[in-house]
């Protein structure tokens, strides 16, 4: 049997990972995982002129789960205006299925 | 075209990660990907007094995707079943698409 | 507020990272996301007779993410003819939501 939760899915630049695994324990979220790797994306003030793509740069996925999807997207609403106004960065959500939701 | 799957992830603690990849061959599974990362998450006995939370362990993110929403879930609770009841560890199946039906 | 996207996953052997990473450029992806890993999948010719199982080679894993899924399904393909026809490697697709259209 299976139950639906939420994924956040946070894309960052590492110096930001310290500040984003702050505001995910804060949530009540019960973990989370961090992945390294490479990306791409847009840099500088959001929609602002100085945006510019920087290529490759240093970057960590951070993803929890979350039993409840308005709790989630609360979440990730706070992280992307504590985090994302003038850093570069993405936030997703997918819906999941879990198996034990004792857990989350 | 595209055709529904199931995808399974299972993120687990490094050591076990050989008990993972032997069930999930053995699941009848075409292929799995996994990567390296860092994790907290709920440590110990599920639901017991026992439990602890376990900040940054090293953890494995290990996904395959299967065709048989069905199968997915069986292979998933079999992991669960197996793998997590004492140690910590989360698994959640994701809807996804594919594109060639045939290498799944 | 959310919005729904797709999520584009490519997962291949990495002497084929840079030609996908050109095909997602050319694709209009306002960004993408590299994570390195280990699989086992299909390797050789799609469907035919040379196909074996290639354990624990290294992979990449690509992510990007559209707001147009026709879009999406149209670059996942053309990464699937040019890309995979001899070589393993999979896609495939994720119904996210996204908080921020205007970034992607």
């Amino acid at each position: 049997m299976v139950h639906p939760a939420t994924k956040v899915t946070v894309i960052a630049e590492q110096l930001l990972e310290d500040a984003i695994i702050k505001l995910i324990n804060e949530s009540g979220a019960t973990g989370y995982t961090t992945v390294k790797g490479r990306g791409k994306g847009q840099h500088g003030l959001h929609g602002g002129k100085g945006r510019t793509l920087v290529d490759a740069f240093s970057i960590v996925k951070i993803e929890f789960v979350m039993k409840d999807r308005d709790k989630a997207i609360e979440v990730a609403e706070k992280l992307s205006e504590k985090l994302f106004v003038q850093q570069s960065g993405i936030i997703y959500l997918s819906t999941v299925e879990i198996l034990r939701p004792t857990r989350f």
